[in-house]
């Protein structure tokens, strides 16, 4: 009986060019597609909630599948995880991807039109000396940042607003820039430097603008009291430069009732 | 002038063929070779201490070359350190590879002949979670590792002997197996077991198949009071298994009297 199944994915983007199939590059949706079509022995396409550009990470990614793939769903993440390990090298070689939980859905559900929210999380690391075995999951920011002033400025994002000075150009075109933000955080543990954004969506690039402004603003270079007239501007130019890919992780993926979370 | 400049390097080996230049695969000598050149317009030959494999790491690997290139040796970190950062993609980039000292030796100095001695670290993460983000700079084992009996079994190897039986086939021809190894130690923090070793040189893979048997006693396959009657067998057969090169990293390389350190 063909199951609509829903996957929960961690991934390490780093040597991937992003999330969606391309002929010829490696992506994570193309890695995951043809382990579960060998592995089920038929063909296996995906739906997901997010196509993140190259080298960005996930934590929580969703995506679904329909098929009639004779294992209970309990089973899937250890037998697709067995099978993405099997095609790295070495006998003890951990795959950059990995499903988390796996869970049968209504045959209606869609993993992206469902979705009423995502958390990202930015990762900075303030440090002088720079760490080259993190390079590829933070944001490395020699300067000092005021945490105090990124903070005071990540609350003119709250809320819902027109966020068009928040999106690079070369997304796929949108019906509105108008955006809900439920949250946004930043914590400080030593070095790492977190900027925990939850949204109902996400113009092209937004989070890592936002994060690339937050950082102008821990520098100093951008007042903290500027964040709602650069928000009001509608123009990329008024905000902050945009952070690197491979700070940014997609943390969680929501359905249903997301303001009462 | 020309002089004899000895380079103290970090590097991520993840995705490089290992250390030693070849002419169809990325390696560490490689690029900076290459890099060096480019910089100071000029061929540059590096005559590097060690040979890391495929997948192992450096936190201070040594290499020289002999040049006249026009800068003082102090500024050598931070312009081929800019060079390096300058050949990845996108402006906020750290290179796989770092410069952290440069120093004049005399004419007569050779990095691989003069050295007297090297530490390797390996990294195991004993913990039942995957940690994806770890899975290039870590074993991980997810049975749990009697530290205790690792302890206890790493101090067989300590002094001069035949290892014979910590030798991977396929290394270059050596006058003789005997090794001495000045200290061994196995440190845990957290998920986190570090060994340390400290020798004056190293057969093929030894560092990794001392790791693997000491991971294979952690977790009761071995006995640590078997370890004499392994070291004295002489025979690959008798030790554990050889650990996965993304553990281990060469963490210092020494000249001059390191008995007395």
């Amino acid at each position: 009986m063909e199951k609509n199944i829903l996957l929960t994915i961690a991934y390490d983007g780093s040597n991937f060019s992003g999330w969606q199939k391309q002929p010829a590059a490696p992506t994570i949706q193309g890695h995951l597609e043809s382990t579960l079509s060998s592995l089920f022995k038929k063909e296996i396409l995906l739906s997901g909630t997010s196509r993140t550009d190259a080298g960005v990470h996930a934590l929580g990614a969703k995506a679904s599948f329909k098929a009639d793939i004779g294992i209970p769903t309990e089973k899937i993440p250890m037998v697709v995880n067995n099978a993405l390990c099997g095609r790295e090298k070495g006998p003890f070689a951990i795959a950059p991807i990995r499903i988390l939980d796996a869970e049968e859905k209504p045959a209606d559900f869609h993993a992206r039109f469902d979705c009423t929210g995502k958390t990202y999380v930015y990762k900075i690391m303030n440090s002088t000396e720079v760490d080259i075995f993190k390079r590829n999951y933070v944001y490395h920011v020699d300067k000092p940042l005021d945490i105090k002033k990124m903070r005071n400025a990540a609350e003119a994002f709250k809320g819902t607003h027109d966020f068009k000075s928040f999106e690079s150009s070369g997304g796929n075109p949108r019906e509105t820039t108008v955006r809900t933000i439920f949250d946004i955080k930043v914590t400080q543990s030593d070095e790492l430097i977190e900027i925990s954004v939850t949204g109902d969506g996400f113009l092209y690039n937004m989070v890592r603008i936002i994060a690339g402004t937050l950082v102008d603003v821990g520098r100093g270079k951008i007042d903290p009291d500027d964040l709602p007239r650069i928000i009001e501007a509608k123009d990329r130019t008024q905000a902050g430069h945009t952070a690197p890919p491979y700070g940014l992780y997609l943390a969680e993926v929501y359905y249903g009732d997301i303001e009462r979370r």
